[in-house]
C-alpha cells in the first residue's frame, strides 16, 4: 500500500547504457534527501532555497568520495507530475552509476518506488483520474501513431470529459426521478416518462457506441492479427518478405518450406499490423508438417484478417475449393482476402476479367479478391489498402473517444446492463425508486473508470502493477 | 566534419522503453527551434525569453497536432556541458515518441549529432580538454567502481592538470636552454647543466611513472582476466559457480564436461575480474576436446592470473607436474594461483602441512598455492584475496592519475623515448639547439593527449566515433 509521506525514487529512463540517465524522487522530503548528498559548484547553496523549476549543476557525494557530476531540476507540490515535491536528476548513463546514486538516494532515505507508482501518487493526489493515469501506460507503450494518439488524448482527459457527460445527464434524470419520489403521496409526475425514455435512449446510445469503439481501440492498442494462409509454394513467405521489406522468412522453391509460424509487425497509416505467416495447408502425412499445419487453423481463428494465398496457375476449381475450405474455418467477423499469386505469369486482361467479385459468390461484402505479384511487387498496394480498410481511421483522425481499455471495456458493459434494465424499468411502468438504484448501479460503474468511486487498494494494485518502474 | 553554427539534436538516454527519454539540442538555433513547436501552457510563452537554467511544462506541436507533453530545460551559452545554448526535452519513454520528437526537430532545422559530437563540441568549445573528454565516454562505459573512479577523476582534469605541470617544468627548461643559445657567442651557461639533467630525470621519472600506471589503468578498465586451467574433473567449473554465484557452466562428473570457454565476469573490491572457464588439459584423443585443450592454452596466453585447479587427492609428483607443465606455458608477468581443491575431503592439519609455499621452489614470489573447497565454498575468500592482491587499489584510493587510455599511453611512449633523447643529449654535451628540438618534441606529443596541439580531423573523428550517441 502506498504512503503518501514516503519519498520515493526510481531510474525512470530506459534501461541499459545511455549517454545520460535521469533518476526521479518525488515525495515531501525529496528535495531535502537530494540536498544531503548534492554539492552544488556554489559553495553553500541549498535546493530548498532554490525556485521550482529551476536546474542546478554539481556534484553527487557519497560521504566524501565524489560519485558524478550532475544536473539536478526541482519542482514544488503541486506543480509537479505525481502534485509533490520532486528531484530530477540526470546522471552519466553508465548502468553501474545510474545503480550507484539509485543506492545513493535509497540509503539517505528515500524508498524504491514500486511500478507505475509515480503515475499513482499523481491519481492519489488528485493530479488526474484514473482513466488518465491508464494512458500514461499506453502512452509509454505507444507503438503506432494511432496508439500514440489515443492515449494521449485519453491521459489529457478526452474519455474522462466523455463520461462526465454521461454523468451529468444521469444525475440529471436521478433528480427529476428522486423529486417526484418526495411527491408520490401526491402522485405528481414532474418527470415525463417521454422525456425520461428520450434521455436514456441517449445514454444507452452513446454507451454502446462507447463499447462498440472497443474492438478499434484494441486493434490500434494490441495491433490487427493478419494470418497468411495457402497452399504450400503458393508464395505465403515471399509475399511476407515483400510487405516486411525484408527477408525474414525464408524462401525456396521445395513445397512445405515454412513449418513455423513467424510473426512480424507493419506500421501501415498509423496502424500495426501483426503478420503471421504459417505452413501450409495442402494434404500431407509428414508429421512435423501436419503440426505446422494445425497450428495454422489455430493461429488464423486468432487473426481477424486471414490473407488467403493462392497461385494464379491453378484452375478455377481448385481456387473455389480453397476457399470454400478457409471460409468454413472462419467466423463472420473475419475479413477474407484471397490473394491470387504470380500475375506476372499471365496476360492482364486475362487475370481482371477472371476475378472480379462476382465470380466469387461465396465471398461476403466485406472480403475482397486481389489479383498481385509477390515477387514482382505488383498489386501489394492494393492488398494492404484492403488491410487498412479495415480500421475507421476517421475515429482517429476526428479524436474520437475510442476505448482501449479491457478494463473500461468491462465497466461500459456493465453500465450497460444497468442502462437497458433502466430502459426495461420505464417502459413497463416500473416505480421511480427501483429506477433511480438502477442508475446509480450506472453511475457506479462508470465511476470506477475514473476511480471515483472508491477503489480498494487491490484495484488500485492490479492496475498499476504492469506500469514500467520510474512512471 | 563539425560546424559549430549547426545546431545538433540526439536522443541522450539509453535505447528502448523506459518511462521517460530525453531528447537533447545544441547549438546557437536550439532554443529557437524549440520554440517553433513548443506550446507552453502558459498562452504565448517563449523559451527565448525565458532565463536559463529553468524548465517549462508544456506540449510539442507536429504542426496542429500534439505531438506529446513535456517538460523542457533551457541553459544558455557559455553554461552548459557543450558551451553552447542547450534544450532538454524530457518527453514520454516509448521508442515510437522518442523516433517522432527527434524526427520533428530534424524537420524543424536541427542536424542530426554524430556520435560523440556533444563532448566533441565541449572540447572545441574550450569547456575541456581532449583527455577531459575522452574521461566522458570511459565515464559512461564504467562498468566497475573503478573504473568510474578513474573516468570521473580524468573528466574533472586530474590527468591534465598532471600534464600541464610536466609542460611548465619543460617550458621552464626550454627557456632556460633559449636563453643560452641566445648568448651563445658568449660562450655563456646560464643553465647549470647538472640541475638541467635533474629537472629531465625528474620529468623522465614522471613519464615512467604515468606509462607503467597504464597496465593498471588498462585493468581496471578493461577487467583483468583470469584464466581457469586444471585437470579435468578438478571442480573448474564447481568453483567458478562458487565465485559468480550461479549456476552458468554445466557441472556433472563426466571427465571432460567443459568443452567451450564459458567467460564471466565479478567485480571484488571494485575491480572487474573476467573469469575464463576451459577446458580440462589432460591427454586425450577425442578430435574436439583436443581443441578445446588448444583454446585452453591460447586463453591461458591472454591471462593476467591463471588459477590452476588440483585435486587434493592427486599424489604430490603429479601435482608437481602439473605446476611445472603449466608454468612452463607462462610468461613471467603472469601470476599463477594454485587452488588444490577438495579440501573437505581431508584432514585440515594434513592439508595446512602439506601445501606450505617453501614445499613448491617452481613457485615465484609473486605465485601462491590456496586450498580450498569449491563445494563446501571454504578457502575460496583466500583465493579471491590472492586475485585483488594483484591490483594496486592504494593507487585508485589515494586518486593518483592512472593512465587507462591507448592513445595516451602511445602519446606518453613517444614522450618518453624523446626525453631518453633529451637526456642522452645532455650527457653527451650535444648543442642546446638540438636538445631544445627534443624537448619540443615531448611537449608535442603531451599536447596530443589534451588536444593542444593541431588536431586533425581525421584524429579528432577516430576518438569520438566510437562515442555513444547523445553524449
Amino acid at each position: 500500500m502506498i504512503n503518501l509521506k514516503d519519498t520515493i525514487v526510481a531510474i525512470s529512463t530506459a534501461q541499459g547504457a545511455g549517454a545520460i540517465a535521469v533518476i526521479r524522487l518525488t515525495g515531501p522530503d525529496s528535495i531535502t534527501i537530494c540536498d544531503k548528498v548534492f554539492q552544488s559548484i556554489r559553495h553553500g547553496k541549498k535546493l530548498i532555497d532554490q525556485a521550482a523549476h529551476t536546474v542546478h549543476f554539481g556534484s553527487l557525494m557519497d560521504g566524501d568520495k565524489e560519485l558524478d557530476e550532475v544536473l539536478v531540476s526541482i519542482f514544488k507540490a503541486p506543480h509537479s507530475f505525481t502534485g509533490e515535491d520532486t528531484v530530477e536528476v540526470s546522471c552519466h548513463g553508465a548502468p553501474f552509476i545510474q545503480q550507484k546514486v539509485l543506492e545513493l538516494f535509497i540509503q539517505n532515505g528515500a524508498q524504491l518506488a514500486a511500478p507505475g507508482e509515480f503515475t499513482q501518487r499523481a491519481f492519489l493526489n488528485g493530479k488526474m483520474d484514473l482513466s488518465q493515469a491508464e494512458a500514461v501506460a499506453d502512452l509509454i507503450a505507444s507503438k503506432s501513431e494511432a496508439a500514440r494518439r489515443v492515449a494521449l488524448q485519453q491521459m489529457k482527459g478526452g474519455f474522462s470529459n466523455e463520461l462526465v457527460h454521461l454523468r451529468e445527464r444521469l444525475l440529471n434524470f436521478i433528480s427529476l426521478v428522486e423529486l417526484e419520489l418526495d411527491f408520490s403521496e401526491e402522485d405528481v409526475e414532474f418527470a415525463d416518462r417521454a422525456q425520461l425514455i428520450a434521455l436514456v435512449d441517449e445514454v444507452e446510445q452513446l454507451l454502446t457506441k462507447l463499447i462498440n469503439s472497443f474492438s478499434l481501440g484494441n486493434a490500434i492498442k494490441n495491433g490487427i492479427p493478419v494470418a497468411i494462409v495457402g497452399h504450400t509454394n503458393a508464395g505465403k513467405s515471399t509475399l511476407l518478405n515483400t510487405i516486411l521489406q525484408e527477408d525474414r522468412a525464408i524462401v525456396s522453391d521445395i513445397h512445405g518450406t515454412t513449418r513455423d509460424a513467424i510473426e512480424d509487425t507493419l506500421n501501415i497509416k498509423g496502424i500495426t499490423f501483426r503478420f503471421i505467416d504459417t505452413a501450409g495447408i495442402r494434404k500431407t502425412t509428414d508429421a512435423i508438417e501436419n503440426i505446422g499445419i494445425n497450428r495454422t487453423y489455430s493461429k488464423m481463428g486468432s487473426a481477424s484478417i486471414v490473407i488467403l494465398m493462392l497461385d494464379i496457375n491453378d484452375p478455377d476449381p481448385k481456387i473455389h475449393e480453397a476457399i470454400t475450405e478457409v471460409k468454413g474455418k472462419m467466423n463472420p467477423d473475419q475479413k477474407l482476402v484471397v490473394a491470387i499469386n504470380k500475375i506476372d505469369l499471365i496476360d492482364s486482361g486475362e487475370t481482371n476479367a477472371r476475378f472480379t467479385p462476382e465470380k466469387f459468390p461465396e465471398l461476403s461484402d466485406n472480403d475482397a479478391i486481389v489479383p498481385l505479384s509477390a515477387k514482382k511487387q505488383t498489386g501489394v498496394d492494393n492488398l494492404l489498402n484492403e488491410l487498412i480498410d479495415t480500421v475507421n481511421l476517421q475515429a482517429v483522425d476526428n479524436d474520437e473517444v475510442i476505448v482501449t481499455n479491457a478494463r473500461h471495456y468491462e465497466a461500459l458493459q456493465r453500465s450497460h446492463e444497468s442502462i437497458r434494465r433502466v430502459l426495461e424499468g420505464l417502459h413497463s411502468g416500473l416505480s421511480g425508486d427501483f429506477v433511480a438504484q438502477d442508475i446509480r448501479e450506472v453511475l457506479y460503474f462508470l465511476g470506477q473508470i475514473t476511480g471515483g468511486e472508491i477503489q480498494t487498494d487491490e484495484v488500485l494494485g492490479n492496475i498499476f502493477k504492469n506500469f514500467c518502474i520510474g512512471k
